[in-house]
């Protein structure tokens, strides 16, 4: 049995979504839909959703509703935290609410989030398992409610430590991804157990994943992260490096990190910020928080003892070293 | 058998309610949930489902989920609709938020239609039907988003005929008062055809209990509506009696009512507004409507053929001639 690579599911995945695209009365629901769906993105839970089930089956066209499901969920969140961030950019592009308004944001998320279940339905009508899938994604998503809240609350607080931040990114982030996994090979008919260690390996995946984004948002190159760069220091946003240092820091050097932090409106405002995150070496402990999550989500992945895994493996490494 | 009626189903949902209020981690999520399920409220639509269930059942409980997953699922599209309508006020209370927040109420309204997934699949799983219930919930949600984006697009549009308005208020409002009554069906595991025609039922309900509720906007106390009195008019919004006076009077009569309307900004510019509806005797035509619908609902409920569905005939009477 052949498995596919990231390039190939990808490829499928896009051919789906494009013939997929929803269309309705009033069609100004169904606009922002179209176009969220075509900002692109890396769509890395669709393929990781693919990637799982193809660790048991060749032909991946029965998890398609389920990957199409899986990034409608993620649409969906992006449009409603980008309203909650006030981002003006998403993928180089104006966001859903700068373009059609904060109400059409708001409703057209909402159609998007109940689309999700549908198509999970729909994936796991023919196996009987609709109830199965829509139970993995309400628990996930709940879990990722609360870490949009808390990262919301987190906002007002003076700093946290690395497990809290971690926490918080696991609910935000990494369960979503954990659940594409988990729900590839729900969907694969696999038992419980062997479904719940892929969802394991993608919590941890997930982690590493929205670390990087994090070093991406401050040392990333703007014309690949289609972001603005250092936008997390010019907003304020308390991310994983702002943690570390807050945390690292003596108290007096502390405080006036934090300061020069809150009171960066501008370019300039934002590079002594960087500079410290240059003389702290930041970099090289991102790649270490990073190198133990892949590690033990690969750990994970060990723990199936199934052949095939090598697509999952290589996603997982390029994930960490992507520039975008 | 004994069938309940309202005050006793009424009273069965409000405790299970309160005995289930949401708590979780972080709490600044579940606290805006609480609030909206404690403003109270008719509880029309879980009162509905337990109704309907009731026709086949005594023991309600096991319907209690689903009727809490109802209600879920309206709050949720109070909390958005309130934000989009720049609503300061919900059953005489603050709106979500105005308390707590335009974010908060985003993101807690999102979490409140996942919980209403989340007790759909509950209800069901005991007979293997909570598949079947949220592809009910799914068709009928998709509908009422596109209900509410149709009210949106409407505001900007200068009129449209009754049939119109009535096809949008179908979609937001009758839509959930007839899935509730279906899903109630289902749920004492009756056939498709018959659960269809209590959702029948519910959606001309559904239509007179809008029309009931735009009659109340413009005539109604506003110590009993919880609303301000003639809301609809000073925020400019159309509702079924505008739409009516519309395409009843001549077009030059038309062209300085819509001026008075659109320029009504406080409760003496709305008075000629009132004035011309009394003039015209609105009030009575807004009966013949509803009796039409409760008329062609009632039909449907015969055509069900079964004993006990006086407190469902008596609670459709009643909507229509409620004050609040």
């Amino acid at each position: 049995m052949s498995q596919y690579d990231y390039a190939a599911l990808s490829e499928k995945f896009e051919s789906y979504l494009s013939a997929h695209q929803p269309y309705g009365s009033p069609d100004t629901l169904y606009e922002p839909i179209r176009y969220i769906n075509e900002l692109g993105g890396k769509r890395i839970r669709p393929v990781l959703l693919l990637m799982a089930y193809n660790l048991w089956h060749e032909d991946i066209t029965p998890a398609l509703p389920a990957a199409l499901a899986v990034e409608y969920f993620h649409n969906f969140s992006l449009m409603h935290d980008d309203i909650m961030d006030e981002a003006p950019l998403r993928r180089g592009k104006e966001t859903v609410h700068e373009k059609f308004g904060r109400n059409k944001a708001i409703l057209s998320g909402d159609t998007m989030l109940i689309r999700c279940f549908d198509l999970l339905l729909e994936a796991g009508k023919y196996k009987g398992i609709g109830d199965q899938l829509c139970s993995l994604m309400v628990k996930a998503s709940l879990e990722i409610c609360e870490g949009q809240q808390l990262d919301m609350d987190f906002e007002s607080l003076p700093s946290a430590t690395e497990s809290e931040y971690l926490e918080m990114i696991r609910k935000k982030t990494a369960c979503l991804i954990g659940v594409s996994l988990q729900m590839g090979a729900t969907l694969a008919g696999v038992e419980t157990l062997k479904a719940k260690t892929l969802y394991d390996f993608g919590e941890k995946l997930g982690l590493g994943f929205q670390v990087q984004d994090d070093y991406l948002d401050v040392f990333g190159d703007a014309r690949l992260t289609g972001k603005q760069r250092g936008g997390d220091i010019l907003r304020g946003k308390k991310n994983f490096i702002y943690v570390h240092t807050c945390n690292t820091l003596s108290s007096n050097e502390q405080k006036e990190f934090v300061q020069s932090y809150i009171n960066a409106a501008n370019e300039q405002d934002a590079d002594p910020v960087l500079q410290l995150y240059l003389k702290m070496n930041v970099g090289s402990y991102i790649e270490k928080v990073q190198a133990a999550f892949v590690e033990e989500g690969l750990a994970h992945l060990s723990d199936l003892q199934m052949e095939g895994t090598l697509p999952l493996k290589n996603l997982s490494i390029s994930l960490m070293s992507r520039h975008y």
